[in-house]
């Protein structure tokens, strides 16, 4: 898995939402979107799909330090955190590689303050 | 601008606001999230900032196609249309390149996937 930090965990998929949002938290990130899968295609396709969310991770110093930068970089915000229930019932949580999300912007300041990110989104990860 | 498809509108900020949303419903994209930077900084940072929208627009099917390839992609969802007041006050709009996007994926399928979407929200874009 090249563009994201990733972890399988034996763990309800209930307490690692929760962990997860306690632990973005204490790295300085909140949660700004929130996008529940197995809802969103219950209503809009009718399908039963296995527990997933995606988490948008903020953190508004940075993301304010990153659109001075150049603006465009919105395009490529907030940075999403995801976790789904495997059929095992583990889980499998994500948090997607913002150095190399930010390469696309050929800006070096947003690289290194991806670099930054990804340092504080594998803390959180790791916590869990 | 290498990440995105961007035009800059002789429009008012809510018109665009309105009429991005009726366009991308136009070509089966739902807003499934939003960020107003300007009220979150505001309340965040206490700082004054421009008029900026984050929109995460989301076809369904296409989605529910793509996590079946492959779940990790998840993180690169959804598609982010944003826009900006200007200080001449014309609006710049932009749509993330999901082609260029799922690239990171390494899977043929989804770089199609990305290409498709492009078509859409171009059109969408264009239509504003």
């Amino acid at each position: 898995m090249k563009y994201g930090y990733q972890k399988i965990l034996n763990e309800k998929f209930e307490n690692v939402d929760k962990n997860i949002r306690e632990q973005l938290s204490k790295v300085g990130f909140g949660v700004i979107t929130e996008i529940d899968i197995m809802k969103t295609f219950k209503e809009k396709l009718d399908i039963e799909y296995p527990k997933f969310k995606i988490l948008g991770a903020c953190n508004p110093v940075l993301a304010n330090q990153a659109l001075d930068i150049q603006p465009e970089v919105a395009m490529l915000m907030p940075c999403n955190v995801v976790f789904w229930e495997n059929e095992d019932k583990t889980v499998t949580l994500s948090a997607v590689d913002a150095e190399q999300q930010l390469r696309a912007t050929h800006h070096e300041s947003l690289v290194d303050l991806g670099r930054d990110v990804n340092a504080m989104l594998k803390s959180a990860v790791d916590s869990v």
